[in-house]
Protein backbone atom coordinates (compact mmCIF):
# COMPACT_ATOMS: atom_id res chain seq x y z
CA UNK A 1 0.00 0.00 0.00
CA UNK A 2 0.64 3.62 -0.28
CA UNK A 3 2.02 5.36 3.06
CA UNK A 4 -0.99 6.33 5.09
CA UNK A 5 -0.61 8.62 7.50
CA UNK A 6 -3.55 7.61 9.76
CA UNK A 7 -2.41 3.57 9.31
CA UNK A 8 0.94 4.36 10.46
CA UNK A 9 -0.43 6.15 14.05
CA UNK A 10 -2.76 3.20 14.16
CA UNK A 11 0.05 0.73 14.31
CA UNK A 12 2.33 2.66 16.30
CA UNK A 13 -0.43 3.81 19.02
CA UNK A 14 -0.97 -0.27 19.15
CA UNK A 15 3.01 -1.55 19.82
CA UNK A 16 3.04 -0.83 23.55
CA UNK A 17 -0.05 -2.34 24.32
CA UNK A 18 0.91 -5.28 22.84
CA UNK A 19 4.35 -5.63 24.12
CA UNK A 20 2.83 -5.10 27.39
CA UNK A 21 0.35 -8.08 27.10
CA UNK A 22 2.95 -10.37 25.34
CA UNK A 23 5.81 -9.28 28.22
CA UNK A 24 4.97 -8.08 31.00
CA UNK A 25 5.00 -10.38 34.10
CA UNK A 26 6.27 -13.18 31.80
CA UNK A 27 9.40 -15.64 33.45
CA UNK A 28 12.88 -14.22 32.51
CA UNK A 29 13.87 -17.33 30.94
CA UNK A 30 12.10 -15.68 28.12
CA UNK A 31 12.52 -12.25 28.25
CA UNK A 32 16.31 -11.24 29.63
CA UNK A 33 17.74 -14.89 27.18
CA UNK A 34 19.30 -13.39 24.05
CA UNK A 35 20.37 -15.75 20.97
CA UNK A 36 24.21 -15.20 22.03
CA UNK A 37 26.69 -13.54 22.65
CA UNK A 38 26.30 -9.78 21.06
CA UNK A 39 22.54 -10.42 20.60
CA UNK A 40 19.54 -8.82 22.40
CA UNK A 41 16.91 -10.12 24.44
CA UNK A 42 13.15 -8.65 24.39
CA UNK A 43 13.78 -6.42 27.20
CA UNK A 44 16.91 -4.91 25.59
CA UNK A 45 14.93 -4.34 22.65
CA UNK A 46 12.00 -2.76 24.42
CA UNK A 47 14.77 -0.39 26.19
CA UNK A 48 16.06 0.11 22.30
CA UNK A 49 12.40 1.29 21.12
CA UNK A 50 12.55 3.98 24.27
CA UNK A 51 15.57 4.78 22.79
CA UNK A 52 14.49 5.48 19.41
CA UNK A 53 11.58 7.63 20.77
CA UNK A 54 13.68 10.03 22.26
CA UNK A 55 16.92 10.13 19.47
CA UNK A 56 15.19 9.23 16.59
CA UNK A 57 11.69 9.47 14.92
CA UNK A 58 10.65 12.70 16.12
CA UNK A 59 13.90 14.64 16.50
CA UNK A 60 14.66 13.47 12.61
CA UNK A 61 11.14 14.51 11.57
CA UNK A 62 11.70 17.95 12.76
CA UNK A 63 15.02 18.21 11.46
CA UNK A 64 13.31 17.91 7.99
CA UNK A 65 10.92 20.05 8.36
CA UNK A 66 13.02 22.45 9.82
CA UNK A 67 16.08 21.93 7.68
CA UNK A 68 14.72 19.86 4.90
CA UNK A 69 18.15 17.69 3.12
CA UNK A 70 20.56 20.49 3.78
CA UNK A 71 21.21 19.24 7.09
CA UNK A 72 21.66 14.99 7.36
CA UNK A 73 20.34 13.64 10.78
CA UNK A 74 22.21 12.70 13.64
CA UNK A 75 23.37 9.25 13.67
CA UNK A 76 21.02 6.68 15.98
CA UNK A 77 23.14 4.53 18.67
CA UNK A 78 22.46 1.44 18.08
CA UNK A 79 23.75 0.85 21.55
CA UNK A 80 22.31 3.67 23.19
CA UNK A 81 19.80 1.37 25.42
CA UNK A 82 22.15 0.25 27.29
CA UNK A 83 21.43 3.64 29.20
CA UNK A 84 18.10 3.25 29.24
CA UNK A 85 17.79 -0.42 30.36
CA UNK A 86 20.25 0.54 33.74
CA UNK A 87 18.68 -0.38 36.92
CA UNK A 88 15.29 -1.02 35.38
CA UNK A 89 12.95 -3.44 35.48
CA UNK A 90 11.02 -4.86 32.35
CA UNK A 91 7.97 -3.33 33.82
CA UNK A 92 9.41 0.12 34.12
CA UNK A 93 10.62 -0.15 30.37
CA UNK A 94 7.08 -1.13 29.11
CA UNK A 95 5.47 1.81 31.16
CA UNK A 96 8.06 4.19 29.62
CA UNK A 97 7.87 2.90 26.22
CA UNK A 98 3.66 3.49 26.26
CA UNK A 99 4.62 7.21 28.11
CA UNK A 100 7.00 8.15 25.29
CA UNK A 101 5.19 7.08 22.38
CA UNK A 102 1.99 8.55 23.46
CA UNK A 103 3.39 11.83 23.57
CA UNK A 104 5.45 11.42 20.44
CA UNK A 105 1.91 10.78 18.76
CA UNK A 106 0.68 13.57 20.27
CA UNK A 107 3.90 15.50 19.18
CA UNK A 108 3.06 13.94 15.45
CA UNK A 109 -1.04 14.62 15.38
CA UNK A 110 -0.05 17.97 16.58
CA UNK A 111 2.10 18.72 13.83
CA UNK A 112 -1.40 18.40 11.17
CA UNK A 113 1.49 17.32 7.93
CA UNK A 114 0.33 18.10 4.53
CA UNK A 115 1.09 15.77 1.50
CA UNK A 116 3.78 18.52 0.77
CA UNK A 117 5.24 18.48 3.72
CA UNK A 118 5.23 14.61 3.59
CA UNK A 119 7.36 14.56 0.08
CA UNK A 120 9.80 16.59 1.59
CA UNK A 121 13.23 15.83 1.32
CA UNK A 122 15.64 14.51 4.53
CA UNK A 123 19.61 13.39 4.70
CA UNK A 124 20.10 10.15 6.21
CA UNK A 125 24.04 10.50 7.27
CA UNK A 126 24.08 6.25 5.86
CA UNK A 127 21.21 5.78 3.22
CA UNK A 128 20.89 9.46 1.95
CA UNK A 129 18.27 10.94 -0.06
CA UNK A 130 14.99 10.04 2.24
CA UNK A 131 11.59 12.00 2.57
CA UNK A 132 9.40 12.56 5.63
CA UNK A 133 6.75 9.78 4.41
CA UNK A 134 9.92 7.30 4.26
CA UNK A 135 11.36 8.40 7.51
CA UNK A 136 7.41 8.02 9.29
CA UNK A 137 6.29 4.77 7.45
CA UNK A 138 9.90 3.27 8.88
CA UNK A 139 8.92 4.48 12.33
CA UNK A 140 6.09 1.92 12.35
CA UNK A 141 8.05 -0.96 10.19
CA UNK A 142 10.06 -0.61 12.77
CA UNK A 143 8.06 -1.79 15.89
CA UNK A 144 7.26 -4.86 13.37
CA UNK A 145 10.67 -5.60 12.72
CA UNK A 146 11.52 -5.60 16.75
CA UNK A 147 8.02 -7.90 17.37
CA UNK A 148 9.49 -10.13 14.52
CA UNK A 149 12.89 -10.41 16.39
CA UNK A 150 11.31 -10.44 19.57
CA UNK A 151 9.34 -13.73 18.36
CA UNK A 152 12.26 -15.21 17.61
CA UNK A 153 14.90 -14.80 20.36
CA UNK A 154 11.87 -16.31 22.32
CA UNK A 155 11.30 -19.21 20.32
CA UNK A 156 15.25 -20.01 20.02
CA UNK A 157 14.67 -20.70 24.02
CA UNK A 158 12.90 -23.88 23.05
CA UNK A 159 14.54 -24.93 19.96
CA UNK A 160 15.92 -28.05 22.08
CA UNK A 161 12.53 -28.35 23.63
CA UNK A 162 10.63 -28.56 20.60
CA UNK A 163 12.20 -31.49 19.50
CA UNK A 164 11.95 -32.90 15.63
CA UNK A 165 9.12 -29.72 15.17
CA UNK A 166 11.77 -27.12 14.99
CA UNK A 167 11.84 -28.02 11.00
CA UNK A 168 8.51 -27.15 10.53
CA UNK A 169 8.11 -23.93 12.61
CA UNK A 170 9.59 -20.91 10.07
CA UNK A 171 10.89 -18.98 13.25
CA UNK A 172 13.30 -21.69 14.22
CA UNK A 173 14.87 -20.87 10.68
CA UNK A 174 14.88 -17.08 10.58
CA UNK A 175 17.71 -15.42 9.04
CA UNK A 176 16.21 -12.28 9.01
CA UNK A 177 18.37 -10.17 11.65
CA UNK A 178 18.76 -6.43 11.55
CA UNK A 179 21.86 -4.89 10.33
CA UNK B 1 16.13 -23.99 28.25
CA UNK B 2 14.59 -26.62 29.52
CA UNK B 3 11.24 -27.50 28.46
CA UNK B 4 9.47 -26.00 31.62
CA UNK B 5 5.62 -26.75 31.77
CA UNK B 6 4.84 -23.23 34.06
CA UNK B 7 7.12 -21.13 31.42
CA UNK B 8 4.89 -22.80 27.98
CA UNK B 9 1.17 -21.84 30.14
CA UNK B 10 2.77 -18.20 31.07
CA UNK B 11 3.72 -18.03 27.49
CA UNK B 12 0.66 -19.09 25.94
CA UNK B 13 -2.06 -17.29 28.35
CA UNK B 14 -0.59 -14.26 27.07
CA UNK B 15 -0.37 -14.42 23.01
CA UNK B 16 -4.47 -13.78 22.71
CA UNK B 17 -4.18 -10.56 24.83
CA UNK B 18 -1.36 -9.78 22.77
CA UNK B 19 -2.77 -10.21 19.61
CA UNK B 20 -5.74 -8.52 20.74
CA UNK B 21 -3.74 -5.06 21.08
CA UNK B 22 -2.01 -5.39 18.01
CA UNK B 23 -4.65 -6.31 15.93
CA UNK B 24 -8.63 -4.94 17.65
CA UNK B 25 -9.58 -2.04 15.25
CA UNK B 26 -6.36 -1.84 13.14
CA UNK B 27 -7.24 -0.46 9.41
CA UNK B 28 -8.02 -3.99 7.21
CA UNK B 29 -4.64 -2.55 4.84
CA UNK B 30 -2.69 -4.13 7.75
CA UNK B 31 -4.57 -7.14 8.82
CA UNK B 32 -6.77 -8.48 5.24
CA UNK B 33 -3.77 -8.09 3.44
CA UNK B 34 -1.28 -11.14 3.03
CA UNK B 35 2.31 -11.62 1.01
CA UNK B 36 0.84 -12.88 -2.22
CA UNK B 37 -0.73 -15.87 -3.83
CA UNK B 38 -1.53 -18.48 -1.39
CA UNK B 39 -0.37 -16.94 1.70
CA UNK B 40 -2.13 -15.32 4.79
CA UNK B 41 -3.25 -11.91 6.29
CA UNK B 42 -3.12 -11.52 10.16
CA UNK B 43 -6.65 -12.53 9.86
CA UNK B 44 -6.12 -15.83 8.74
CA UNK B 45 -3.13 -16.39 10.95
CA UNK B 46 -5.95 -16.20 13.36
CA UNK B 47 -7.90 -18.83 11.89
CA UNK B 48 -5.22 -20.83 12.00
CA UNK B 49 -4.63 -20.44 15.68
CA UNK B 50 -8.53 -21.38 16.41
CA UNK B 51 -8.03 -24.46 14.45
CA UNK B 52 -5.05 -25.41 16.23
CA UNK B 53 -6.75 -24.61 19.61
CA UNK B 54 -9.69 -27.42 18.73
CA UNK B 55 -7.92 -29.72 16.47
CA UNK B 56 -4.68 -30.31 17.53
CA UNK B 57 -2.55 -29.35 20.53
CA UNK B 58 -5.27 -30.54 23.63
CA UNK B 59 -6.67 -33.73 20.78
CA UNK B 60 -3.02 -35.19 20.73
CA UNK B 61 -2.04 -34.32 24.22
CA UNK B 62 -5.03 -36.19 24.99
CA UNK B 63 -3.38 -39.36 22.08
CA UNK B 64 -0.66 -39.61 23.59
CA UNK B 65 -1.83 -39.52 27.26
CA UNK B 66 -4.46 -42.49 26.36
CA UNK B 67 -2.41 -44.80 23.88
CA UNK B 68 1.12 -43.09 23.65
CA UNK B 69 3.23 -43.87 20.95
CA UNK B 70 0.29 -46.69 19.09
CA UNK B 71 -1.71 -44.15 17.38
CA UNK B 72 -0.17 -41.33 15.29
CA UNK B 73 -1.84 -38.21 15.48
CA UNK B 74 -4.64 -37.25 13.51
CA UNK B 75 -2.80 -34.61 10.23
CA UNK B 76 -3.66 -31.32 11.04
CA UNK B 77 -5.60 -29.41 8.32
CA UNK B 78 -3.06 -26.51 7.24
CA UNK B 79 -6.11 -24.66 5.40
CA UNK B 80 -8.69 -26.08 8.32
CA UNK B 81 -8.71 -22.12 9.45
CA UNK B 82 -11.01 -21.43 5.75
CA UNK B 83 -14.23 -22.57 7.64
CA UNK B 84 -12.74 -21.06 10.96
CA UNK B 85 -13.21 -18.03 9.20
CA UNK B 86 -15.84 -17.52 6.84
CA UNK B 87 -18.15 -14.74 7.83
CA UNK B 88 -16.40 -13.51 10.54
CA UNK B 89 -14.68 -10.85 11.38
CA UNK B 90 -11.46 -10.01 12.86
CA UNK B 91 -12.71 -9.10 16.13
CA UNK B 92 -15.24 -12.21 16.35
CA UNK B 93 -12.20 -14.20 15.45
CA UNK B 94 -10.00 -12.59 18.45
CA UNK B 95 -12.61 -13.10 21.07
CA UNK B 96 -13.05 -17.09 19.86
CA UNK B 97 -9.53 -17.44 20.21
CA UNK B 98 -9.35 -15.95 23.49
CA UNK B 99 -12.17 -18.12 24.78
CA UNK B 100 -11.06 -21.46 23.18
CA UNK B 101 -7.24 -20.80 24.47
CA UNK B 102 -8.51 -20.28 27.68
CA UNK B 103 -10.32 -23.50 28.40
CA UNK B 104 -7.55 -25.69 26.60
CA UNK B 105 -5.08 -23.67 28.96
CA UNK B 106 -7.98 -25.13 32.02
CA UNK B 107 -7.91 -28.70 30.72
CA UNK B 108 -3.94 -28.38 30.59
CA UNK B 109 -3.70 -27.67 34.00
CA UNK B 110 -6.14 -29.96 35.06
CA UNK B 111 -4.35 -32.56 33.60
CA UNK B 112 -1.53 -32.16 36.18
CA UNK B 113 1.02 -33.49 34.69
CA UNK B 114 3.83 -35.45 35.84
CA UNK B 115 7.61 -35.42 34.61
CA UNK B 116 7.01 -39.13 33.71
CA UNK B 117 3.70 -38.06 31.70
CA UNK B 118 5.66 -35.63 29.85
CA UNK B 119 8.18 -37.84 28.97
CA UNK B 120 6.09 -40.04 27.57
CA UNK B 121 5.95 -40.97 23.55
CA UNK B 122 3.88 -40.27 20.78
CA UNK B 123 3.88 -40.36 17.20
CA UNK B 124 3.49 -37.80 14.37
CA UNK B 125 2.36 -38.66 11.36
CA UNK B 126 5.01 -37.10 9.32
CA UNK B 127 7.45 -36.63 11.82
CA UNK B 128 7.79 -39.50 13.59
CA UNK B 129 8.90 -39.78 17.42
CA UNK B 130 7.95 -37.16 19.60
CA UNK B 131 7.24 -36.55 23.20
CA UNK B 132 4.15 -34.72 25.27
CA UNK B 133 7.33 -32.38 26.27
CA UNK B 134 8.00 -31.72 23.06
CA UNK B 135 3.90 -30.83 21.76
CA UNK B 136 3.73 -28.73 24.24
CA UNK B 137 6.72 -27.03 23.73
CA UNK B 138 5.71 -26.47 19.92
CA UNK B 139 2.45 -25.26 21.32
CA UNK B 140 4.30 -22.18 22.53
CA UNK B 141 6.80 -22.10 19.89
CA UNK B 142 4.62 -22.05 17.36
CA UNK B 143 2.37 -18.94 18.59
CA UNK B 144 5.95 -17.00 18.38
CA UNK B 145 6.21 -18.81 14.77
CA UNK B 146 2.79 -16.94 13.86
CA UNK B 147 3.37 -13.67 15.58
CA UNK B 148 6.44 -13.69 13.55
CA UNK B 149 4.53 -14.28 10.54
CA UNK B 150 2.17 -11.45 11.51
CA UNK B 151 5.02 -8.84 11.70
CA UNK B 152 6.15 -10.17 8.60
CA UNK B 153 3.32 -10.23 6.65
CA UNK B 154 2.59 -6.57 7.85
CA UNK B 155 6.06 -4.96 7.46
CA UNK B 156 5.58 -6.40 3.89
CA UNK B 157 2.94 -3.93 2.98
CA UNK B 158 4.82 -0.94 3.89
CA UNK B 159 7.53 -2.75 1.79
CA UNK B 160 7.80 0.50 -1.03
CA UNK B 161 6.52 3.22 2.27
CA UNK B 162 10.32 2.79 3.95
CA UNK B 163 12.17 3.91 0.84
CA UNK B 164 16.12 3.11 1.38
CA UNK B 165 15.05 2.15 5.08
CA UNK B 166 14.07 -1.36 3.76
CA UNK B 167 17.93 -2.67 3.72
CA UNK B 168 17.89 -2.30 7.36
CA UNK B 169 15.39 -3.56 8.62
CA UNK B 170 15.46 -7.55 9.27
CA UNK B 171 11.81 -8.41 9.16
CA UNK B 172 12.36 -7.11 5.20
CA UNK B 173 14.38 -9.73 4.34
CA UNK B 174 13.12 -12.69 6.37
CA UNK B 175 13.03 -15.91 4.38
CA UNK B 176 11.61 -17.75 7.58
CA UNK B 177 8.59 -18.84 6.22
CA UNK B 178 6.92 -22.45 7.80
CA UNK B 179 6.37 -25.51 5.80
Amino acid sequence: MEHNLENTIALLDRTPAALDALLRGLPDEWTMRNEGEGTWSAFDVVGHLIHGERTDWIPRAKRILEFRDTRPFEPFDRWGHMRECEGKSLGQLLDEFAEVRTQNLATLRAMNLTQDQLASPGRHPALGAVTLSNLLATWAAHDLTHLHQISRVMAHQYRESVGPWSNFMGVMQCAGHSA
